[in-house]
C-alpha cells in the first residue's frame, strides 16, 4: 500500500483535491495559499495552518509567545499572499492536561499580537486535550480590497520575479538556536517573522503584477509554485540575491554559505511575485519609496523550460516537504 | 503552577477570551458555538472543531470515510445551532509519513460527504507530518439567513427547554462498539451524526425562540450553557425525555439505564433551544409537520435558581470537559 511519504505533501494534495467538488462561489479552491469564495457581496480569503509541536517548533527553545506569534504569522502570511487584508483568526489549540495556563496564556498572546499587527481579531476557536504533544492550527479570515487578489497562477513569460525584504534569516536563525550561536537579529527573524500584510495589498493593486507568493517553504520551492502554476520555468541569478547583512555576518563567521540560506531557507514570509518586464523598474521604484523595504528582481520567468533553475542549472534540493523527511 | 486540567476546558476559555481584544465588526466572539462577524454586507459564522485520534476516534473501531464524516459534522453542527448555512469548509490533517493515501482519501470522502450534507464545500486547508497520531481540524464558514442568528444567550425565565429528535443514541453507540454489542442503529448514530442544518435555520427564523445549542457534550452540560447565558437556572423533567426505540431496547437487554444516556450521552448534535411559553405549542405542531422529528419540551428555564437540576436535585456528573480526565 502507497503512503503520504511517497507521494510526498504537494502530490497528495493534488490527489485530493480531484475528490473534491467544486462551486461556482468559489474562486480558488485546494492548491493556492487561500481559498478564495464569494460571501454576500464579498470576495473572502480563507486559509489555515498547522503549528505542530516536534514538527514546527520545540517548547525548549522557543517561549510560548515566540510560538504564538509564529503560529498566527504564518497563516496570516497567506492572506497577505494573495494582497488581502487578514480580518478575524480562529485559533485550534490542543494540549496535555498538565500543560501550565501560564504556558497557555502566554500562546495566547502571541497569538493576539501577530493578529493585532495584521489588523484581525481572534474571534473563537477549538480547545481540546491532546495525549501528548501540542497542536495549533490557525485559521483565518479576511477579504480582498476592492475585489482584487493575485493567485499563484498568473506569471507569463519574460515577468521578473521580484522578492521583498531579505530571504534566508530565518532559516540562518534556526541554525544559529540549534548550534547555540548568537545572532540576534537572526533569531528575532527566526522566532518573530513579519509577514508583509501592506506590502501584499500594495502589490496586489499595481497594475503588471500578475502572480504572488509568501516564501514560507523556501525561495526555490515557493517561486517554483509560480512558475509551475503557469507551467512556465524560472531561472533565478544568485548574483542578483542579496544578503542581509546579518545573514552575511554570521556565514562568514561559521563557514556557511549565505546563499543556500537564501535559496532553500523557509520562514521568511517575505513574498514573491512575478512582475512584468515593462513596469518592472517604475514598480520597484515605488515600492522602496513606500515601504523602506528592498523588492528586489531575482530571477525571470521564460516558457523555455519548466521548473526552477539557479544560474541555469537545475538545483539538488528544494525547500521544505512535509512528508519528505 | 496551575495547570490546564485544574481550571477546565471552561475555564481556560474564559480565561483566554479575557485576553483577547474585541472590535465593533465581531457581534459574537469566543464562548458561543460560532463566533458570528460582519464581512462586507454578509453577517458571517465562522468556527472550527479538533478531531484527534485517541481523544476523539480509534483507527481501530472506525472507517476512515467516518471518521471524515463526524470531524466534519461536529463542526458544521456548530453553525446549524446559530440557525446559520455552513458554505466553506477547511481541513486541516496532520499524520504520520506511513499513513496510507487509502486512508487519507478515505477521510477526504467522509469529509466531502459531510460537507456536501450541509450544502457546503470543502476549499482548502493545510497538511503537515505528525510525528505519531492524526489530527484533524476542520474550520466552517456559513452565512445567517437574513442577519438572523441564535446564540447560547437569550433564555427567558418561564421558556421552555426543547431538544430535536432523540438524545444519548450515539453515546450507547460507542458504548456497543466498546463492549462488541449489536446495535446498528445506534452505531450508525455513533458514526454517522446527523446535524439538525434545515431545522436550526427554522427554529432561527421563528418569532419566540430566544436561544439555540446543539449537544455535543451532552443534554445536561450544553442544557446548562443556555441556562448560564443569562445567569437562569433550569429543571429537566426526565419524564419528558422520550427514550429512542433502538435505544430502550438496548438498554433493557443489557440491564442499562437510558436516561443516563439521554442526560449526558454527547455527540448526537440534536438542537436544544428556549422558546417562550405562549408559542410553544404551536412552534412543536409547525416543527413536526414541517420535519417529520419529533421537538420535545424537557424542561423549564427559571429565576429561581441557577445551574441545572433533574427532577429538581443538582445531577451528580455533568458532560463531557476534555481536560477533566
Amino acid at each position: 500500500m502507497r503512503t503520504v511519504r511517497d507521494i510526498g505533501e504537494f502530490g497528495l494534495i493534488r490527489r485530493l483535491a480531484r475528490l473534491l467538488p467544486t462551486s461556482p462561489d468559489v474562486f480558488e479552491g485546494v492548491g493556492d495559499d487561500c481559498a478564495v469564495v464569494r460571501l454576500g457581496d464579498t470576495v473572502a480569503l480563507v486559509s489555515c495552518d498547522l503549528f505542530l509541536e516536534h514538527v514546527h517548533f520545540r517548547r525548549s527553545t522557543a517561549t510560548p509567545e515566540d510560538i504564538g506569534w509564529k503560529a498566527a504569522a504564518a497563516a496570516l502570511s497567506d492572506i497577505a499572499a494573495m494582497g488581502g487584508a487578514p480580518l478575524y483568526v480562529l485559533v485550534s489549540l490542543a494540549c496535555p492536561g498538565d500543560t501550565e495556563i501560564a504556558f497557555v496564556e502566554g500562546l495566547c498572546q502571541g497569538l493576539t499580537a501577530a493578529a493585532g499587527q495584521a489588523g484581525a481579531v481572534i474571534v473563537g476557536g477549538d480547545t481540546a486535550r491532546s495525549p501528548e504533544a501540542i497542536v495549533l492550527d490557525v485559521a483565518v479570515i479576511g477579504q480582498t480590497v476592492g475585489g482584487r487578489y493575485l493567485c499563484r497562477k498568473g506569471a507569463r513569460p519574460g515577468d521578473v520575479l521580484a522578492v521583498t525584504g531579505h530571504v534566508g534569516r530565518s532559516a540562518a536563525g534556526l541554525h544559529a538556536l540549534e548550534h547555540g550561536h548568537d545572532g540576534p537579529a537572526l533569531l528575532a527573524a527566526h522566532r518573530r517573522p513579519q509577514p508583509r500584510y501592506a506590502e501584499g495589498r500594495w502589490l496586489c493593486r499595481r497594475d503588471g503584477v500578475h502572480a504572488m507568493i509568501d516564501i514560507s517553504d523556501g525561495l526555490v520551492q515557493d517561486a517554483g509554485h509560480l512558475a509551475e502554476g503557469e507551467g512556465l520555468g524560472m531561472d533565478i541569478d544568485p548574483g542578483r540575491l542579496v544578503s542581509a547583512p546579518e545573514l552575511e555576518r554570521y556565514c562568514e563567521e561559521h563557514g556557511l554559505d549565505a546563499l543556500t540560506f537564501m535559496l532553500t531557507g523557509g520562514e521568511d514570509y517575505e513574498l514573491a511575485c512575478a512582475i512584468a518586464p515593462d513596469v518592472y523598474d517604475g514598480t520597484v521604484r515605488a515600492f522602496q519609496e513606500t515601504f523602506d523595504t528592498a523588492l528586489t528582481g531575482v530571477g525571470r520567468f521564460t516558457d523555455a523550460w519548466r521548473g526552477v533553475r539557479v544560474a541555469g542549472q537545475e538545483p539538488a534540493a528544494g525547500g521544505f516537504d512535509h512528508f519528505a523527511r
